[in-house]
């Protein structure tokens, strides 16, 4: 198995990200394809041992920097380290990506390059992203703003295909959130998605509502993009104004260290952006692996751990079938 | 002026709200006309002195209980507290309604006997709901899950309105909730009420995003019930979530008193049904404030202080006349 290594993408590249790979590479036994400039992935090399390791460098001549637009970073970046490595799996040279470059330009560069999924038209972004709540995934967090029924349909395929897969979790509850818990609450889009779900053979329990997403009620909850998204950047900052006000609270009552060990805990249980990091992109045709530009090499070769078992179960493959799957029952149901 | 009191809405009716009737009575200055059963309400006034208050009962044989049905309890119980309160009201022998009883009674008995301003064919349920953010108003929190865009725009008017009208801030800035701050961010939803709210006369500064809420960013923050009442249950599930976590973290580290006063403060700050506590139903044809069932005589006096308040600032007629001056507008702009 090799997985590509965008060698330039986050905050600590190319350092940490070498550091990863070599030590990703012996820890799982994968070889790496290292992308980024010959000559600066050489002089980082140089600076380990490289025992027990398969690494080889991919030479790229430019990288994505934060702050760009993607879509015109990747057309003018046609040598970008992101834009290599992709390619890379385009061709079947290499099996994942991995990347802490900036989020849009490595979304950008799988959706150009590896397109989605059979069947899902637009990517999905979602996972847990509480802390409180560990196995539950919530989507969609991201694109899709208006959301037909079968497309809420599609995200529960796929939410319940990663919980399976990578969280380990069998048979995984489905809900769908709305005001009430019965059927028949919710508005008109919540309504008709809960007839199809009844009928798509996963484990829907039916409706949750907002206080059942902390509580973990569901191993999958299901809504918009725009629900979604409101609610994880609302949460984000909601997070950081309760920690704020716990760290002023708090001041002479316990020693610095105890009170900053806490509030971080506290941003990081409910912040995404952290949670979330070393996950695949959901939907797309490829694994693609983004942490976030933050990330350190423990974590960096965490993502390479992650990136091997998601080639392992074959979740690309198991997301298409489990999503043709579904296209039979309903292509049954309509004749 | 008289306000009409449910006697026996709450948990610690009739006593509390005796109580307060007689300090609230005597503080600011009101008639109170006592609805509930005589013998009842005559025994509790007993127990006060009632110098310098001006209360009277008026005899109401029934009461709603938590938990009823409230069509099925308004149509069985027709001498309820609240009916006979609420009709008070209808037929200009009182000027306010306060009740600590089953909000969906309260609510169902103003919709029947009062209904809505003119112009608004639903109830709207709005308040400040996060203690971190005070001057924040976020609308509607209820039971309008799909709207068109000129119902979202009512819902600007009247967020306008109650928040210069009760918060007290002049020209109070008016923000639509979305997925990102630009204009034609958002679903198809939210970008056409963009544009009819750039045209509406109030001091609309644009989207705001879920992380916008909890810093305060606009006075009135605008979304459809679905929305809104996800993220107020979420909010009150997620604040309780952390306010166990954070009473486990601390214990052993600092006392118990001062444990469960700051965890009392955190629940207290996510939770729209304490915060919201005692400000009128919005949109409902007369004054009618709701507190929540737990209310104690203090809470329940300022609450009568409040509805005071709505009637010398002129609610319902300042909403009224809002809502018709936007239809003018409106129509000038289709001619």
């Amino acid at each position: 198995m090799k997985i590509a290594v965008d060698g330039m993408g986050g905050d600590y590249a190319p350092e940490d990200v070498v550091t990863a790979c070599v030590n990703g590479s012996r820890e799982y036994g994968v070889e790496i394809a290292l992308v980024g400039p010959q000559e600066r992935m050489e002089a980082e090399l140089a600076k380990h041992d490289l025992s027990g390791t398969k690494i080889e460098i991919v030479h790229a001549a430019q990288y994505l920097v934060e702050g760009e637009n993607p879509a015109y970073a990747l057309r003018s970046k046609r040598d970008a380290s992101i834009v290599i490595a992709t390619k890379l799996v385009r061709d079947g040279k290499a099996d994942a990506i991995i990347s802490a470059g900036p989020t849009g330009g490595v979304m950008a560069a799988a959706l150009y390059f590896l397109g989605t999924v059979e069947g899902m038209s637009r990517p999905v972004v979602g996972g847990p992203f509480l802390g409180f709540a560990p196995k539950t995934i919530m989507m969609d967090l991201g694109s899709n703003v208006d959301c037909q029924p079968y497309q809420l349909v599609d995200f529960a395929i796929v939410g319940a295909v990663y919980a399976e897969k990578l969280l380990g979790i069998k048979n995984p509850t489905v809900a769908l959130l709305s005001v009430g818990a019965e059927e028949g609450k919710g508005n008109e889009q919540v309504k008709e998605t809960y007839k199809l779900l009844k009928e798509s053979g996963l484990n829907f329990i039916g409706n949750v509502e907002g206080y059942d997403i902390p509580t973990g009620k569901a191993n999958v909850v299901i809504c918009d993009g725009f629900v979604g998204n409101v609610i994880v950047k609302f949460t984000e900052m909601l997070g950081q104004t309760i920690a704020d006000w716990l760290a002023a609270e708090l001041k002479g009552k316990l020693a610095e260290a105890e009170i900053t060990d806490m509030v971080g805990r506290l941003v990081l249980a409910t912040n995404l952006a952290d949670l979330g990091g070393g996950g695949p992109l959901w939907a797309v045709n490829g694994i693609v692996c983004v942490t976030h530009g933050r990330s350190r090499a423990p974590e960096l070769a965490k993502t390479i751990g992650q990136a091997k078992a998601a080639v392992e179960e074959d979740l690309v493959g198991a997301l298409t079938r489990a999503l043709a799957a579904a296209r039979g029952r309903s292509g049954e149901s309509d004749s």
